[in-house]
């Protein structure tokens, strides 16, 4: 390394690091280094499909190093970043020496909260990341397959219980899957046990599901849902999951599977700054992303909380993590070139979720879609957004041939068979 | 059920217990269940891809229930066989109720032997499973990131060193790969050390690798290992696997990846029939493949020993275990027909072994292949075999695309999140 280059460190690899990386890869005069504790980035709207085995784990996700490795300036570190010791300007990483810096990207993401109950997370995983959607797969199959060889009817009917906590997009979208997969999918392969006894219940504690859209759109997604035979339940709070199901609004409900899709959980680097963060952990940053006293210190996608010049906050949607990545990355080379920084403005990309095979809600600006138009309109954004994956074209002949078969190409149930010995290696 | 159905029960889902459920699927009059331990049937050939990430779990594996879902007599059945109780004629199930039967096929495989050294399976794991080969993937990636930002040179050549067990073809397959990937895939993602450093020793015990395979055959692949950069250490017994590598041949090598692919341990489910086995525990069958003293089971694949008309015994592949599986089935029919059972005859498909990318050794009966025109041999007799899986057209365009581009698609480390869950829930 040239003694004159600036050193600048991206923790985080999601949509907001790696956009950053790809823009200062093209400065010159600069030293990257991408950290992150995977190996690989991960396409995260697409994760309910792995989940519902639509799509393999490779389809949507690529390795880090490979993405970057056109950029001889960009080094990628495997490691875990404990905290920011933004007065030495250094990070310091699990288990290895600190990676100083002069400029510092933090782009570290968020995971699920459970209000309180982590106990919570056994019962209900959540779905951030390749091995949680391997899980929800793997808990979903061997349900109907326990349910298959089951002869205690009550015990059946637990079984085939799937219960979805938190209206969300990422909520809607495994509802509807899910209920696709029971009534339809599963449907011819079993003999035992007819998978349309299936129930998929989705709960939402607010008054509607997928509160950040219009609500016309989430009128359109319940009644879609409803056609797929899911019981939607609004303004319903969840009070107990355990190893039985889950206590919501009162009512015990028997279930063998449920899931988590209610909550985000801020990375908590941002403690480790001395700067002002929001009720979620979030950190308040500046127009230009950046740290407030920290000139040199950048915050993009959901660890950050960016006022508009209209007083909204800006949702953790993927778009918003791109755009704040390149941003940040822009104002560097800009303080490099010894210009002046520029605003951050969100360029509205409009929202998007999508219920089962062929229904989807969406909007952008003042428009409004529902059904047929809208779920094309999802399928053409998630592909095209798809890039630099060498998959775009997988994952159309996937859904394609998924479409036109009803059959899952990727239903595998995978086990367990390493971890006692992982366990005895202190992994 | 009609009462005058004969119940069939098939043990193991493998290329024998399959094909034996095709045939039976289309006979009337009798009601089928196969019963196998895993939901998915495994095209075993190519696990190795898998653990070098060229290809998707997924690409090669389908789900039994699909393969099966058009034969309506037939039910599939997720659960462990722990014994046969042929005197009452049931299979006794793991937790459940056993299954009893008319006709029995006994096909359920063959697993790692680590001639009495069980303790070295969790330093040198084998690949038998699509577990197994998600964990060797893990490994060798792993260790290609821990050698990046390791500071220690001797901990640096540890790491880039891999020692691959046995000499058959998944050891050669698997030493090809290691050294093709090491030497020119991962090369230019890696700032901090030239992947180019990696050792690959391959260690075999007789004084040729490719045992099965005629002698210049044997020469021709040791010649293209080593052109791969492999070291092929021959007559070397290995004395000690543990943490720190191998010793073989008196030498200790340090490494912290070693690959198991030597010995085969015959499913135990032998010993619960009072029939004669070999030493490695296979079941001698008569001509038409049952077993002696009962003319209602059958033992097909590798879980058979057969000795043919020429006094010599089968191998375990492939193209055995599938059409012993067939004639076993046709024997039961042609039972149920009143017509004679047709002793077993091996219709030799010869034998192939890929050394890399664009090179391989073939035998079929009296011709010999060796370079480019074997490894296209082995790509067609392996693409066309891959049937039923929906994934012929996938895994060719993950194999152009890996030849195009050196880029392995699907070089993901996935971890570990969910077995502390596992273990609390006691699965």
């Amino acid at each position: 390394m040239n003694v004159s280059e600036k050193r600048i460190v991206i923790v985080g690899a999601g949509f907001a690091g790696l956009n950053a990386a790809k823009v200062l890869g093209k400065v010159a005069g600069v030293a990257v280094t991408v950290i992150d504790s995977r190996n690989h980035h991960l396409f995260q709207p697409l994760l309910y499909q792995v989940a519902l085995a639509g799509l393999n784990p490779a389809d949507i996700a690529a390795p880090i190093r490979g993405l970057l490795s056109r950029f001889a300036n960009t080094r990628v570190h495997l490691g875990e970043v404990e905290s920011v010791d933004a007065a030495r300007r250094r990070v310091l990483v699990k288990g290895g020496a600190p990676l100083e810096y002069d400029y510092l990207i933090l782009a570290s993401g968020s995971n699920h909260a459970y209000f309180g109950h982590e106990e919570w997370e056994q019962f209900a995983p959540g779905l951030k990341t390749l091995e949680q959607a391997t899980e929800i797969r793997r808990r979903i199959l061997t349900a109907f397959e326990k349910a298959e060889t089951c002869q205690d009817p009550d015990q059946q009917q637990r079984l085939l219980t799937f219960v979805i906590i938190g209206g969300g997009p990422t909520g809607v979208e495994l509802a509807g899957a899910i209920a696709e997969m029971s009534h339809f999918t599963v449907a011819k392969d079993f003999r035992s046990i007819d998978p349309r006894m299936s129930r998929v219940i989705l709960i939402e504690g607010a008054p509607r599901i997928l509160g950040a859209f219009a609500p016309e759109l989430s009128a359109s997604a319940a009644d879609a849902l409803a056609g797929l035979g899911v019981e939607v339940r609004t303004s319903c709070m969840v009070s107990q999951v355990d190893e039985h199901g889950v206590t919501a609004g009162g009512e015990a409900i028997a279930a063998a599977t449920v899931l988590w899709a209610a909550g985000v959980k801020i990375s908590s680097l941002g403690e480790s700054l001395d700067a002002p963060r929001d009720l979620q952990g979030r950190v308040r940053v500046e127009p230009d992303l950046s740290v407030k006293g920290f000139a040199n210190i950048f915050v993009a996608g959901d660890l950050a909380n960016f006022t508009a010049a209209d007083g909204k906050q800006l949702p953790g949607l993927a778009p918003v993590a791109l755009q704040q990545g390149r941003a940040a990355a822009r104002n560097i080379a800009a303080d490099l070139r010894g210009e002046a920084r520029q605003p951050f403005h969100y360029l509205d990309k409009g929202m998007l979720a999508t219920i089962g095979k062929n229904k989807a809600v969406g909007q952008f600006r003042k428009l409004r879609f529902t059904g047929f138009v809208a779920w094309v309109a999802w399928l053409c954004v998630h592909i095209y957004f798809l890039t630099g994956f060498a998959n775009r074209f997988l994952v159309v002949f996937h859904w394609a041939w998924s479409y036109l078969t009803f059959k899952r190409g990727a239903r595998l149930i995978l086990g367990k068979d390493w971890r006692v010995y992982r366990r005895r290696r202190g992994e």
